[in-house]
């Protein structure tokens, strides 16, 4: 049985997640991550392999993203930070790597609506689906999707 | 132990999802939710009892809400269609009735950028979280995330 | 031969046509249009049966569109009042039940220029077509054109 | 004498007013409202008739406004709610029924410059004065306003 | 019994049409024109007069109509192609002639949201109707309509 | 008991009410105010002391709110005429005078919808409440509600 | 023969023209005004009287265009200098005084594209005319203009 | 001495002015306009010859700009019409002829807030000055202006 | 073999280049052309025909496209001077002609930033490329462009 | 040796800073300058002549500005309050009195990004710089910047 | 004979052109770049000396054009990707770097209306000139004319 | 007595100050800046310790001010460059690391009304204050602001 390979890919201000600001994003880092998996989908975690990276530079995460295609990988858990609502370059890049996407948030920014700019995906185009709001499940609920999306590919 | 009880709320135009455009939408119904919560949650899913609700207008789904509230449910993936965008006082009601809400969307809504109407949640604002892209399975993912949300508030 | 059915469909304020404001729109109400239907079609109107619904709720309205399509009608002539301009969700609703729609105005809409809310018209994107500014008369020529359509369909 | 009949009606999200966050919208519930009027207006209120209706419904909410005109109601006391800002459908309404209306809010609707979206009154066009920013008083100013101008009719 | 004399004008590009994009816009020229409003009304075709004219320059269309105001032609049917959208100087020219004209356009020019140029009309505010989407047989309805304009001032 | 004591402020080109376009304003002055307020609030109108003052400059105005401050007033009945609409400065000073403030208009200023400039208050946002639309009797209504507000402070 | 009376008002910064910026606004001073008109209307200018007054403060300008209509002037020549383009409150004083106002500037202000803020005119809207660009030559010409004006009135 | 030539340039929909709407612009057409230019000016109308060109079409009007420029003319009294706001084709043609321009126009066109595209001038940018609002006088005050400025240039 | 005709036509204001501002846009003149067009592609220039073509007028461009169109040419080096951003007409004309277009201009107008109208190309949706910025040279590139585009065809 | 002779201008609001709002804008008054300038620039301080006016009211700030040029002062530590948004005229007078001027604000202005009104700074166009965010050492560190401008041209 | 040094710069997303949708940029990637120039320019080529260079990040880019100006190149040909619309930082060093640069792109991103955002170009404000639609040959024609810009300066 | 440790941070295109435009910007480097601080802050510059770095990188400045939080630095001088209005990464870094910061500028960039984009910092959000217009002297006045804030915290 072929594994599930899916990149967990973080942008700018999310190297210190579980330090910065823990009252609003938790004080679980980014390792907790793979227990998380493990025990909200049981057996099929064994299956998933999880890469993770972090950069702070709009062209690193495009560099990764290029070698994410190259590797062939299954599936993509992507938050982009600010970079969400400022980079067409990140854009371009999901619109033609052809690995799938999905865009994720630790704290629901569809309601911020007290900074415009912050209303607006430029990003979401090129994604399959969006998850925001649940702090680090955001990104296990995004492993299950993918997860999903791979079975149907797979069986 | 008790039981978690979540309203799935459909908003205008989702009374006939598995007939409407299935190449969009797909062809399963809401009848198959309950089977799909099952085989992701597992034995959790006993737990978790669903009630499904469907209205075309917006004053009929304010009721709903406001009945939720009444009946001291502990979750609600709500997928307020076309009112997502231009719906106020649902907004208004999710703001007030104190019950956690998620936002649900079959498409990934925020791909969308071709109408700027669309490009905005009015009712984001008021709930704990989005999820967007996943068929059928959106609501899935939301479910387990207000599960999860209710296991937090009753250990 | 096949008869051709025809909804015509009034939203909000539209119920008391031929009393409300008659210096505007005229004292006729909509009783007047299966006459008028006759003197514009001579004898092709006795083919034409025409069912007339207004509602002021966008609910309703949704509800009974969803109804046309069960009745497989033939051509729709909507008169959505201001949610021609506020309501995305019947628009969504037109854009799937797959039943051919002409928007109908009473008034040139198109010439009222001092509110710019009013220069869009949501629903037009889902119409076949669009007649403003004739009265009644606007009704009489929407069914012309649906009964052109239905016939090309029926040779 | 005659008495003068006034309607105050509500909108979406008002039904639970005197229960729904106290701390913003005060205690008392619509029943107040008559000792309040009483108290206020003194002798007066003996002449004054006051109906309530309250609707989370765009499509009952002007149902309501076309029978006040069957009824030839005296006038309006119009908490409209979020639909003050998004129904056009509404403004429409009191455009034609020729019952003068009052536009009322709880809080001062004006201060809120957090939302664009709540600047701007649809339904004040069609208004013959607004009150809003002082609770449950709102209404009984308005039904005093709505007196004062009843009296200069029937002098 | 007078005959009501109506010109048919059509701006910039419509010069082809029948030729033009025949999957969008059908093979019939403006020479079907006649023959197809014979059919649709009758009789009364009889006592009306077309005459077209077509020219891709904003000043000859301005002079065309300053002569249909000269020969006192009872009504115009006018499709200003992009000039729709664009000439200001069309609209004045329309808003003092003085003869009744009708909006008309091949297809729902109101279904183009893409480009928010094309979403509004400048001529639309000094006509008195507007019809789009049913091809050629939009100019048979705008005969139509104007002919019975005609019949009302002339009983 | 203590006396509550108002200050009703008036703006640019409110110095000849009364005079300026009577057909608009009616052909009361200010000297009718507190006569007004006698025959309304009755024999609470023995407790409340008003003074008036106008001037048609932005920084006379902030002075007399700055003396309002100074003196302890009770309440600001505010009609800021023009400057509401464009006093930013206007706004910050009564954002810190701590005197609570009624936003005042002779007629309704949120029905003009022709001049955006006239649609968004500036001021409204350091206010307690509006009352627009009435004529002479908005300044009764806004004493009335700063009368209340006095008595639930004194009680 | 009555007399021609016109108030010559300037607004801020328009104290030193002749000293300010000669480059831009020539060496002449306002007191070369009546000799310039002399020059340009000959005999006339014997009936003609001007009366010249400056302030930099915007409420000071609306109190002496009240002084204007209490003495029944028969024209004003008003250069706003940058109140043209933000007081409300100077547009709303032209508008009910009942003296004709002739908009004048030194400068060709329609052509400053650089700064959206002065291309539209709040105080335009109340004038009968406008003229700009011609250096203190454009008071003459608003002077020329006000006496004809006043000639026609006076026959 | 030499002669101050002057072209009296108008657009489209000012070739009947006399005729067109004369509550608004007045009976008098352009020949009206040497006769009133005398009775202005005196004996320096001698020196002015004035030629007259009217044309719908913006080619036809640079056509005959560029003709000015060849002619070598003094000055320019232009009154663009509608392509006042739509035609930076002329705006270019004014700025390289190197013809000195006058912008004029019948009405006070900057009091049409009504309308947003007519309160900017794209042609304005590349004229000296700009006089509206005094009907066929507008033109006298403009060739009174172009006199002096050529009697600056030719001492 | 076959000749590769191409014509290069010029919109408003670019009848007197190499006249006109030589300091923008050079000394030469269009007749320079085909001896650039001869030194940058040599002996392929032989097989090249180009005329050219300059009007003024909107209406008289799209005249010529259309003849374009019926002599089958085989591309268009297109410099639309300002209809670049104004004509939807020759937007539209370009979009159904079916003959490849080059957009040209001498200088870059991506450059003007300080003209918010001049940053929108309208042709541009039609054109399969653009070049701006280099003089004379910009129509050579084009022809060069369109030529190999010739050669790809008719290889 | 010449003394540096500084105009410390307030505008509205700011004559009771000290006592206005300390837990924002600090305890000290503009008394404290002086002491706080000496604290700063030590022995420098001698040679440096403050002179500190406010006023709420537009023109007179403008009056005490074109004083500070006929006064021939050295430079102006400007903080104008509101009017830093909204006042064109102060920025013309900035303009061309040519005298240098620091832009001076206590808070940081540009951090409040809930009002688009307050982030753009009218005045700033016609000031040398910008010092905003540390309260009443904010005009310290203008006195300091405009010091070493007035030491560089007296070397 | 000096050499023309060229630096062929590409951003984001342009690191795998040959490869990465053929369909829409062609299977030819940078390396058949030189062997283009050369069929292009022939003798003329072996002058041109070409320097490749890409890049993901904009700060890479920006030291990259700094190193261009270091070395004295002689031209830029420069493909900026997504960067083209968003950086700033980009336009600011080709503003300083003093290498003429030309705006290249593969397809016609002037064609592009779906995104607001890909209308403007940042950078194209510093750059001589802009080259767009013609694939890898649109590089071909900005060597060209670098390499004529070259031989101008070095006559 | 310790020391406050201040970085100066530089952003795209300041790594070569000095040499760079320096009509613009000045002649000198960095490396004069303690210096400058020396002679304007006297004996305290001895506790004073500055570190400097630049980047052209969004990414490596968000490195570095994340190096600067686990450095514990007590306080930054930073000028972004042009990502002062493009970088949301770079503001939603300094809201997080809790070290304060000053906004820098060499020129004053509020006062560029030309190009909109540059009207609006995204990262003074984030600052104490700014600090613009006074070319190196700005980080000199930077440095002085930072030295007070830290000294009122070790007292």
């Amino acid at each position: 049985m072929t594994t599930c390979r899916i990149l967990v890919l973080n942008g700018p201000n999310l190297g210190h997640i579980g330090v910065r600001q823990p009252e609003i994003y938790g004080s679980a880092g980014f390792d907790a991550l793979p227990g998380m998996v493990a025990e909200a989908l049981g057996e099929a975690a064994a299956r998933i392999e999880i890469q993770t990276f972090q950069a702070n530079g709009e062209g690193r995460l495009i560099d990764r993203l290029e070698q994410a295609r190259a590797d062939q990988m299954d599936g993509i858990a992507f938050n982009a930070g600010a970079y969400t609502h400022t980079s067409l370059a990140l854009a371009d890049c999901l619109a033609w790597i052809g690995v799938p996407c999905v865009e994720v948030h630790l704290s629901n920014i569809f309601a911020r609506t007290d900074e415009p700019l912050r209303q607006q995906s430029l990003i979401g185009k090129s994604c399959v689906g969006t998850i925001a709001g649940f702090g680090m499940m955001s990104y296990v609920l995004a492993v299950s999707a993918l997860w999903r999306n791979f079975l149907q590919k797979h069986i």
